[in-house]
């Protein structure tokens, strides 16, 4: 190509009219790809030799990828690498990739090589031969747009896999999980407001304890959420650093000067977000610990979650037969067997998400340890698993938002009754009486089953009146979400 | 209907030939579900309340499904339960199913109910309409094959879906892990004795020590795998007692008697293997013990791989800075940067996937302990977790096997080269000067740079012919697999 | 030392008379070590390298070492290899070390070399010190028994470590853990007995299910852990296997043929179990993966209890506002501030113990795999969570069974009040009237607050005789353990 | 007691000259203690009922929670609850327990009750009968000092529980984990810029990869080390923030208005660290998030320890027959059979202890699930598992540096040797020649043997000159940390 004569961008239709087979090569030799397909020679090889499990390389990794290319190609001709005709056909076929144009020709296994280069050469592979369609190339010709030495220009697998990653993360972290598990924050935080003076018991060790009210239980509820969602937001730092730049072992070889910083800043430009250039490209290829921590992040998310969930359930069980104070949503026939029965379903759903993403952290970092030297080889299943888990838990929210949480009521009947009947209230005698005495009046109760007033009268020699006005559920709950 | 006159089966093609929406109905009320789906009213509300995540109910807990409704069909009937028309039109259904063609009809989610009571319904739906629709019912109306009374008759979700795990996960382990791995076994075995003569450098703590064969060490390899699928046959024990004949809580409600054996028996005699009834409904159904055992012991069998195919990659290193004894074969470009690079990729794929399976065995564990009171609500994840291993390590030998292990050669200079170098064959002459005379001679060689030969002589006082008698390689490597 | 003359072994008491250090030293040089300790130089400086954390390698490794020194000693004796007298000194001092004289100098710690070589010379240095002097030596001169030449004869800790620790896990096992397991097992089933004929309400989901007897639901349990039981007894076939005499690499290097077999005999003889020589010498040293099947089983163990831990503390929640079947022992009072709360500890005790046991097991399973080439150099973690497991579950199973299932008893009335109130008895009826039919009389009586029969009465058109007769409780319970 | 009379503190020395055993009672009656014991009646029944396994609370718990006594006394006496004499003894009381005074009257398991409260009681015990002592009083008269009435007034065990865990934790992080990893870091980084300008063979999926320099990798394990002590600083956050005033369920009943500021303030000042009271006392009692995400900063730094020994193990394997490029120092014998054996001790160990903290986190993050209401009730495992992996790091991290990376050197020889060898060097032709022939280049160089230089010169064209001007490994290794 005469560099003064550029080939003129097409408006080339996506797509490659032809049946069968085409020859694709690459150093390992010629391989017969599907002619319909714009991957080439390694994405083929890739196809052939890992075909494992169910699972293949989440598409998001490749639209972040994709971004990743178009910010390369844009860096590399503004610093004079790459003639501007062949940037701008990257360009756009980057572009058409992050509209998911491209998605049936992602079809590789997340088991494969453990630094990504399968799925970084399936991307060039399918940007070039689509950017060579749109300069009127011929596909599969690697020209005039070569996977590698044009779309992969000053990149590596090594540094460019990570960069995808990270991208990749917190745009499913953005998009996915905070929105979801905030909206279910916000309505479990607005169910607190609405049910903060309804006193009900509290329960410690799942035995009757003092009263709380029912707002404050879920005021903890939301708390915890709060609490779990700043950390995940903290642990987005560590996926701003980018690795690009680093090239095959975190030096920079084969790219030039600056791409580093550039690409970065580029990539910053593109989505936002305030991406930067890893300060030490060595850590950053070399381990994956900024994808551990956000997956120990959510993970803590769903630690919460779990305890929520449960307790949810717990406080609906019955209807008649358990604790019986909420009343959760029928949304569907809870048995095969068993009529008019309804189950706290997605209560369980949720639970069952938050086993799996503690186990799915646990691979995580486990994968995490096992790098080696210039690079941790481990990269496939730890961003499957992020992103997974990202994706169960948004979807997880979202569910038990809508069909659980927002339509629960209260069982008041069964609450008021309750409340009147836990022994715990002797605590308020216990600055009165003593701890010991107060004790003995809570067992008597119990023994003889007595109401505590009774106990307390007869045992005690407190007057009714006196116990009446020390012994209010109401006043015992306390003022407000911080304790005394 | 009248029994007298039952409908005849008719030859109807599967397929509903209908577009828009019909209306089903279950208990909570009327919904709409796509006119052309066999499904009914329960699975589309699952649809609806569990659209999370992007897993699916494996298939194979519907085709394991469709065995228990064929089985539990065939013996009401023997029963004199059920009719023999609405019998043999559920057998054909569960036939159809058995043989894929209801797959586009089992769209729920792994995660749901934890009972997979929506899994059952959805089973349950497609069978009672296709049964229907065979008798010339209508799509929808529960008639004249009932998804409850029928299809369920003498079943509730919480014995049949335990059942159903039970034989999909055996399924699983005899046709893709069990074979994938005993093919991978036999393979590492017959390169043990190909090589069994082959003195190399052994090594432990990553450094030199005395010699052993290449041939031994694959052994190694090879028994550690014949051990682990020993395990796996074994836990495979646990599977065989089947929970149905429990309904719903395990005491056998709205079954008749006789029904648990006369299931497991035809389940047995449809499937080949040894199945028999549960003898305790209560743990079989409250628990899932069995399962985690069986993940516990698949977990073992990744455990030992883990092992093998991080060897193989080290002893592969290189190929010239490393240890450099075996010569992968080359697949693919190993680096989209690094020209002519190769890389140990089934060996990591390998490593990924048992990360995982441990990772996935953490949650099996977890949600095995979550149980409560007559059922444990955990089956979704326990199931998908168990097949989905099942599936990735089978595959995972199957490449490594293929793709690795065929081709590996050894690099025989490199061998005779190290085996030479190391040190440690000193340990042969322990027993004639004694340990610390030895470590005396080890130490001088090292720190001056000395054959082992030279040092021997010159601070032992040995002669070279005695030390060239005892210190033989090939003679150091012992007789055998089992030591001394 | 003159073989024709001897030196006699001597009565003398065990304990070195001296204060300060002596002078100590191995191939390294020389070293200070406590003057009145048996052990020698390497002890002191893993002491000094390796002083991290708070735990010391268990006692119980020690003491299946010495008896394995013991057992070397006799076969060495027996082979000719090891002259009478030394091998005289060194049973006596092995017996005096399973007495546990030398438990105190036993100091290294759980964190040292990996192959456990550390412990390994500690034993070989105090036998051989001890043997020494019995045989009137001096102390610290390895005359005139030496650590290495002649307590490790024929052994490296390579071979040792993992037989040790396959004799000390045996029998934790069988002192510890089983004896303790099967105690709590009979004491629930003994419970399952006794209840056999209560009904009460079951639950599934959390929720109100169809009745079953508490005798059935605490079958459940004990057969659980009869399960559990029995795959512990399955797992011990691995232990079985004794890596003795592969010595350094699996070879047998420095040992003499026949040593392995003889070994494990002796071992077998004075344990009176079944051991065997391992057959293939490079798995068993090469992995631990016995170890971690083992492992695996004991944390199946965990889940069961786990499971029956939850239910215990549930069904006794309350006691007033909560499920309240079960009345646990009050063994202590429950709360610094609630006066008279009684919680269920022992049943939080054995909960935090299993969830210990499933941690540690995911650390035995990470540490299996991460073997390399002839040695898996984790086995210190792996024989320290193995014995704290055993340990930890034994004496929980020992708590739960003396101070929480020995005591606890049925509070009927709550029992009885229960199931006449569950709407799922509903489930009797559907054989009768149809599922879709039942279902809506529970909904109406869950709607409108009546009882079951009287909701069958005004919308199924039953009388309520037909419903008496259909809907009693003791029949819907079944006929056993197994279902219908 | 007369208030305006109250009795002196004395001077008396610590202990209790007694034998035998002494009578203690509290809400369950009366019990036999140790005479010479200060602990009370419901530390005695705590040891009797919870014998489980070899750990006892750790004694940091005891010193943390004698510290919140100590600060509950002062504040309760300037709020007027508390007269000045019973303050200022049990100030006293809980200073000398800060000294460690009491440390064996602290006897009680990690397996006890779930929410620490015997522990409590313990503390409250010791205190108030020592309290008592100095005041004249008889000890197990808990007059004039009562163990709940004085020394836990306006407390709980359910939130002062949590706050000694928080105060336990962050002191076992400033005194042990972080000074020790910080100093290993800022030894690593003394290494990286030591070894800044030694260029060395890369190494990708264990194979050879373009040239380095050894400081630049060394400067990778800083980094991540300083990434992973940023992150454990940043969720020391959550622990600043403390439960205590929650008291019983969060609501602080029994405590007086103000309480939970004064007594975090308090804290505050007596440690001069920046706790906070917690702002939501239900989510502060009801779960352990904080603990949970602490663990998971504690376990982000075993990873990348995990992946810096594994490292080091491996560069240093060989001697002659590994990689070899670095020696770490000889610190003791390798091996009891073979002589001169030197094994990559400390980096095992730290790996070990890796291992463990990942698996004591993965029980952490289960625990951490499974509270119910207003109480997690998994605490004592929690802060177990905690302070034994800050134990277990911190001392790992102090001798792995002492006695390892201190005094690690170069084989500058092997690495020189290797960096010639390696043909991916070829990477720098890329840009000059395209991928394509850069792969043919190396191809042909590894299939015949051929130098790097040679092949280039025989199958691409290049000239000698031009190819040493670009194949320099000097200027190969890129311009610092941060990439090109």
């Amino acid at each position: 190509m005469d560099e003064h004569d550029p080939p003129a961008l097409r408006d080339v239709a996506i797509g490659i009219a032809a049946h069968g087979f085409r020859t694709e090569s690459d150093s390992m030799g010629e391989i017969e790809v599907p002619a319909d397909r714009y991957w080439g020679a390694q994405t083929q090889r890739s196809l052939k030799h890992f075909s494992i499990g169910a699972e293949r390389m989440p598409l998001e990794v490749y639209r972040a990828y994709a971004l990743v290319k178009k910010a390369a190609a844009e860096v590399n001709h503004a610093a004079g690498k790459l003639p501007a005709w062949k940037a701008a056909a990257i360009v756009r076929a980057a572009d058409e990739a992050l509209d998911g144009a491209f998605d049936a020709h992602f079809p590789l296994f997340v088991y494969q090589t453990g630094s990504g280069t399968q799925s970084n050469m399936n991307i060039n592979e399918v940007l070039a031969n689509r950017a060579s369609q749109l300069l009127g190339g011929v596909i599969g010709s690697k020209a005039p747009v070569h996977p590698n030495d044009d779309v992969n220009l000053a990149q590596s697998s090594n540094d460019t896999f990570p960069t995808a990653m990270h991208v990749a993360t917190l745009d499913a972290l953005e998009r996915q999980l905070l929105p979801n598990a905030a909206a279910l924050t916000a309505a479990i935080e607005a169910k607190a407001v609405e049910w903060m003076d309804v006193p009900k018991t509290g329960r410690t060790h799942l035995q009757d304890a003092v009263p709380l009210t029912v707002g404050q239980e879920w005021s903890g509820y939301g708390h915890q959420l709060r609490d779990a969602l700043a950390r995940i937001e903290a642990a987005k730092a560590g996926l701003y650093e980018l690795a690009a730049g680093g090239t095959a072992v975190g030096t920079g070889i084969a790219a030039w000067p600056g791409f580093s910083m550039a690409i970065a800043a580029r990539i910053a430009a593109l989505t936002g977000q305030p991406f930067v250039t890893a300060p030490n490209k060595f850590a950053a290829q070399g381990s994956l610990d900024a994808m551990v921590a956000v997956m120990a992040a959510i993970r803590g998310l769903a630690v919460a979650l779990m305890k929520i969930a449960n307790d949810m359930r717990w406080l609906a069980s019955g209807p008649r037969c358990g604790i019986g104070e909420l009343v959760l949503p029928e949304n569907e026939p809870g048995s095969s067997i068993m009529p008019g029965k309804v189950n706290p379903t997605q209560c369980e759903a949720m639970v069952m998400v938050c086993i799996q993403v503690i186990g799915d952290d646990n691979a995580v970092a486990f994968a995490g340890s096992q790098g080696n030297f210039e690079l941790n080889a481990m990269r496939p299943i730890i961003i499957n698993n992020v992103l997974r888990s990202c994706r169960n838990l948004a979807d997880a929210c979202g569910t038990l938002n809508r069909f659980s949480v927002a339509g629960t009521v209260l069982n008041r009947e069964r609450i008021d009754e309750q409340i009147g009947r836990s022994l715990m209230l002797v605590t308020a005698l216990s600055p009165v009486i003593g701890y010991d005495r107060a004790a003995m009046v809570a067992h008597r109760a119990e023994a003889e089953g007595l109401s505590l007033r009774d106990a307390a009268m007869a045992y005690a020699g407190m007057d009714g009146a006196e116990f009446d006005r020390i012994v209010d559920p109401a006043k015992l709950v306390g003022r407000g979400l911080a304790g005394a």
